[in-house]
């Protein structure tokens, strides 16, 4: 154990900004009023609310603070897209997705196509890149519904939406777009209009607001039936009283986001370009999963061949260092991760693969700490590989070049 | 304007308490881990979880942790427990809830009536008293769940939960029983056990936690299919990565709630019927709507004949005290609360109700403030209203007892 922490983690969750918790702290305190009541004491409430939506419908430019509905997760904005779209209209019964959606998408697509939905699960090449051919074909006036995620959440890899959108709407009008964004927001820029989005969702916890705060855009021409109905909060959309202080949270977590975009598109990139470069060019057995792939900034994803990952993320929690095998929200599972299976990531390098993923808090000096204490934990792990004779041979052909 | 504030809506939300709100401020600070990690970090934050939720356990009397769901709302606990049991089973076609219950279920309800389930609504006497004979004769061997809530929202009125089950599982012992507790959590005690409750759900910022986080208790011998699918959160129950601070602080309140349990049947009801008893004494068109039946001890509703409760709530907020006329989820809507209704509370009195809602920080100066300053306003609400001569008759009325 030490006292060390080098939080590598971001894409599972992010530590809340303090300006973010001093935004909220007041709707702990004093301002504690239920938003919908009629009295005087609850206008602080609701109007924080009012200005927070005003605030998410500028982070993702929507056309108007109508479209935005607050939910409790990303996993909540995705269930209540999905089904919200197909519940309004029942007559279509083809839907697609891809097969590296996170499982707020996937599973509830399983469990549709359960219910005698049609599904297409549009593939990805080695580096993680969707076919926009076979999303292309599989485009059918049945159609209704698409799920593409904006980003990857264990390899960063980008789709290109707008282009997705496009060959959508070519093909088929009225076939509605939902694009998981969760990874995307704070890291890249967001604008469901240029984009041609139809419904989008963000998870607040992800960019510097606390667990537990969502947000998904609708746009005027989409209808949902919603998913939790009752009182007639967010317009009829979204039931349960307004968690105002993560609403605030989130709004101002997006401004602040909005405000080091620039900053992660550079020097956060530029870390992440380190801590690969430095570990790919100093541990033979290490590859960069996604290859040239487009990746947001903060995001890399490297195999380890003929080696656990388990067993690496073990060693390097001891030192302090948190990193993660895929996904928090798979993680327990033994399989290997569904994203690098799609890729067909090589059995040799699949169950070595570590997601790391840094934040506008990382520092050099963490990456640095990283690069220096790597190579010989990976060292470690790979002296009790049974893979002996094939990691000899590996390296004398990486060593060579 | 006034900066007094005599927050007398409790049953709309409460105060965060001091306390909880620092029981949680660790998780939004350092221990900002996604408890579904796999390294040492995440262990404050999963073990935090744990905690709580034995906590809960402990707080509805469940006989183990696994049967503790956390939601992010009563109104997704709800939506959950209804349409989890009836999409686990999608054999049997009739439910049963009540005239009274709150939108979450109600509205639920009227949604399933519209997709081909059969409904029956059990009907309240004058006093708000669920008519046990009109529930027992609904069930039938093709009745899958009933809904009745513990204590109502608007009046304070407690349903008998234990003969509730008891008709219940006398006439069909695989009927599903769902007890929305929000209202009575806190208040008085709960026990799903002694009880013979199947699900029940509660809501954290109704006994001082904040907005925006619930729980479900769903007993072992009961199925449901998730509402918000995704990762393996909440033992596959509920998706969506844990709201640790929020688990936290409910955990907390419920702590808080359980201590202060005695004070608030002993001292909040002394307060809440000096509260009553120096309206009703004091102005001639007051009425207690509830008549003798039991209730929660924090909560009075009082009809105002003649006059309209709008504009009473409003001349209250103006001297800072907060009041409502009915349940904030309904407010705006001008149709008159459906709870009075299904008590067929008269039309005089039924647009001049207000529910006043004490909790345990209510003081006896705060009670005094509102029984000294509410004839004045009920006065000069009165003078305007368009009925004189009834109030006339009215005053004569009541006056000669």
């Amino acid at each position: 154990m030490t006292n060390k922490l080098i939080y590598l983690d971001n894409n599972a969750t992010t530590k809340v900004d303090e300006k973010v918790l001093e935004a909220m702290l007041p709707y702990f305190k004093e301002e504690y009023a239920n938003p919908s009541s009629m009295y005087d004491f609850s206008k602080p409430s609701s109007n924080a609310i009012k200005e927070a939506r005003g605030v998410i419908k500028d982070f993702v430019n929507a056309q108007s603070e109508k479209e935005i509905i607050f939910t409790s997760c990303g996993s909540e904005s995705a269930n209540t897209a999905i089904r919200g779209v197909l519940n309004y209209n029942k007559n279509k019964k083809h839907i697609i997705t891809t097969k590296v959606e996170h499982p707020c998408v996937l599973n509830v697509y399983k469990q549709l196509e359960k219910q005698g939905y049609r599904v297409d699960y549009i593939g990805v090449n080695a580096n993680g890149e969707l076919d926009l051919e076979e999303l292309s074909s599989a485009i059918d006036e049945d159609t209704a519904l698409v799920s593409v995620m904006w980003a990857n959440n264990e390899t960063g890899v980008i789709n290109p939406i707008d282009k997705v959108s496009e060959i959508i709407k070519s093909k088929n009008k009225d076939t509605k777009l939902y694009v998981d964004a969760v990874q995307v927001a704070g890291k890249i820029p967001i604008d469901v209009q240029a984009n041609g989005i139809d419904l989008l969702g963000i998870s607040g916890h992800k960019f510097h607001a606390p667990k537990g705060v969502g947000a998904l855009y609708v746009n005027s021409k989409t209808m949902i039936t919603p998913l939790i109905i009752g009182g007639h909060q967010e317009r009829g959309k979204r039931a349960g009283t307004e968690n105002v202080p993560y609403i605030v949270g989130m709004a101002k977590a997006a401004q602040l986001a909005q405000d080091n975009l620039q900053y992660e598109m550079t020097e956060v990139k530029r870390l992440r370009d380190k801590l690969e470069a430095g570990i790919i060019n100093n541990i033979y057995n290490a590859r960069l999963n996604t290859g040239v792939a487009n990746r947001v900034p903060n995001t890399t994803n490297i195999g380890f061949e003929y080696i656990e990952g388990e067993l690496i993320l073990l060693h390097l929690s001891d030192i302090g260092i948190c990193a993660s095998s895929g996904s928090a929200c798979t993680s327990g599972s033994l399989e290997p991760s569904h994203v690098l299976r799609a890729m067909n990531v090589p059995f040799t390098a699949i169950h070595g693969s570590v997601r790391w993923s840094l934040s506008r808090f990382t520092t050099e000096d963490e990456i640095d700490y990283v690069i220096e204490k790597l190579p010989s934990i990976i060292e470690k792990v790979t002296s009790i590989s049974p893979y002996q004779k094939e990691l000899q041979q590996l390296k004398e052909l990486r060593t060579k070049h």
